[in-house]
């Protein structure tokens, strides 16, 4: 096991009705940026909700809504300015990972005197931030729980992530039943996402059983709840299982310890910044692809034990096995959980960028598992074609 | 899966070399109180480094020494004192959980103006702690990253646990080359001790896969590593697993959603506070008596899944599967681990104290899984004798 350092302040609240704890803002401050996405929180009544307790607690609130899925700087800049104009205090955002994450990029940004794109490009100077607060509405990226956010800037085609401890949520709210009304697509995006963090952690907890074991924990609790959430959106314990094993996918609990490369994320970031994709049917298609691609004779015992202890498979033959688990998670993504099962079915019908998007996420990547070049970024793009 | 509330902010520096964050120790005052056990720091090095470090950045330590296995009062009493006189600005334990433990009290206790004793009977009176430290010698309470704290007196047989926000410690060093020279005896009964832990809430986890899982994946961690450290108390892997899966056990992630009971806890509590056993080598002794006793049909697929999911145990008869679950673990604890298999083996040689450990054990539990009468845990102390 890796030495490491581990710190996740952040304050959980889980389960029905714990949306009254944001009356605790009132501890931080006077005026708060309520960032949110599409409106949604509008129609399901979370926003009317929060804004009774914000008041009860005579919280001046000032709104920045319309965060798009994969969430723009031009937003960003924009709740910067804001937090300067009207000396706001602190940030909620009410929403899933894109939401959440452009929160956390403003509330640095406000304390910052240059462009916020330099916090994306460059984490180290990301040296305070406002306190952030969060109210959970899809279970995926597992930002409430962790210093990352990912941030596009799609004139450029550019898609990074960033990461600091002034990032770190103070307090999130995880109400499972705010999840009922997220689609199915949304639903697979979100599990799809979860498996991947865990995923791109697991192959290289060698010699790390305890987070070994836990990731294992956590991939059968998604490919259980998974499916069941799909199909009986308001099943309270699915919902909750796959919004809990979500949160831990990336909290630092099961990363710790490894060293971990991140590929296929930097890969799908690529595919996002190109084409404005849904970043967990990007991940499901091009996870399946990597693991064919880096399956070979000194990996294999980490796929046989992936077939094993997550897909409960039994045999004789590693080869065998190891392609079986793989097979396995095809199955869940594409039929199961009813994803796209390639790029072509993401709307990514030619091959013209592969070259562009490979060179990117490999300039991007800090090393990996198995060292992928440009050229087997590509052939790995190919397959997923 | 219940609702819950999750705060864990202690930082972890965890491995080979960490002691040297002590010098962190700078930002929180001038003063230290040092608190350690037997002394046995002072023979493997620990001290000596430790005193390098807090000289490094200017900080007086005063020292309390001498802690016991089942921490008493007394030592409580002087270490609050010390703190009073000296005007002690933090406490750092450096140890295993007796020793945290008591300095957690210590530092609770600073800042009570009456007997430290109360807080232990009533954790509501803990309302300010100075800062606590520890460097961890021995996998085992997960005391390091949780706000418990077990303190005995025995001059009235009592033995309780308390637990605040206030003494969850704020830096916690987990080297597991520290835990090199613990002894085979205790290499077993840490890791009874956090089995314990994992299994007083495993039971409870209905309807919370996540946790369940990992709990699952905790135990397969300590079932595989706690032989090899036994058997091969050098090797860092085991040590390190064993470590941070003790952590785990107990710092609230795998414990929170469900609603346990912590049964053989206060069970064993009543035989440290009469007869001053260790602690883990009560659990042993008590665990699989406790679990052949709540073994109904209402229980028996919770069994099936310990036995199958934790023993990878296979078969089509349930009643069958869950006896060998519990047969498994036995053999664990007394074959495996060489751990004493009754009270008798541990110098409890009559039964007259059953009764009223009994009942003081029923009095102090909150309620439980399978709820517990005064009967039932001298049916437990006797199948146990």
């Amino acid at each position: 096991m890796y030495n490491f350092n581990l710190h996740i302040p952040t304050r959980i609240h889980f389960g029905k009705g714990t949306i009254s704890y944001l009356s605790e803002l009132k501890n931080y401050g006077k005026k708060v940026l309520l960032v949110y996405g599409g409106g949604s929180i509008k129609k399901n009544g979370i926003y009317d909700t929060a804004m009774e307790f914000l008041k009860s607690v005579d919280i001046e609130v000032i709104e920045l809504g319309g965060v798009e899925p994969n969430p723009r700087i031009e937003t960003v800049r924009k709740g910067v300015e804001l937090c300067k104009k009207e000396n706001i205090d602190m940030v909620l955002a009410i929403g899933g990972g894109s939401t959440i994450d452009c929160a956390k990029v403003i509330a640095a940004g406000a304390k910052y005197n240059e462009d916020a794109w330099d916090l994306v490009l460059d984490s180290s100077k990301i040296t305070e931030a406002l306190p952030i607060f969060d109210v959970l509405t899809l279970a995926a990226t597992g930002t409430e729980m962790d210093p990352f956010a990912v941030i596009s800037d799609l004139s450029k085609n550019e898609k990074w992530g960033t990461g600091s401890p002034f990032m770190v949520p103070t307090m999130s709210i995880l109400d499972p039943e705010y999840t009922y009304s997220v689609s199915k697509k949304q639903t697979a995006a979100g599990t799809a996402d979860m498996m991947s963090h865990t995923l791109e952690n697991y192959f290289t907890m060698e010699n790390a059983d305890c987070q070994k074991f836990m990731a294992e924990g956590l991939l059968r609790t998604m490919i259980k709840n998974g499916p069941i959430a799909l199909n009986d959106p308001t099943n309270y314990d699915a919902r909750a299982n796959l919004m809990w094993a979500g949160t831990h996918a990336i909290n630092g609990n099961v990363g710790a310890g490894s060293k971990p490369s991140w590929c296929v994320h930097p890969m799908e970031h690529e595919l996002s910044a190109f084409y404005d994709i849904t970043h967990g049917e990007g991940l499901a298609i091009l996870t399946p692809a990597w693991m064919e691609h880096i399956l070979k004779e000194d990996t294999l015992k980490n796929f046989v034990d992936f077939a094993k202890n997550v897909w409960g498979l039994t045999g004789d033959d590693d080869w065998e096995l190891a392609h079986a688990g793989i097979a396995a998670l095809k199955k869940f993504f594409f039929e199961t959980m009813e994803m796209p099962a390639n790029l072509r079915a993401v709307g990514i019908t030619d091959e013209k960028n592969f070259g562009i998007m490979a060179q990117k996420a490999c300039d991007g990547s800090k090393g990996s598992f198995v060292p992928l070049s440009k050229e087997d970024i590509v052939e790995i793009f190919r397959a997923a074609f």
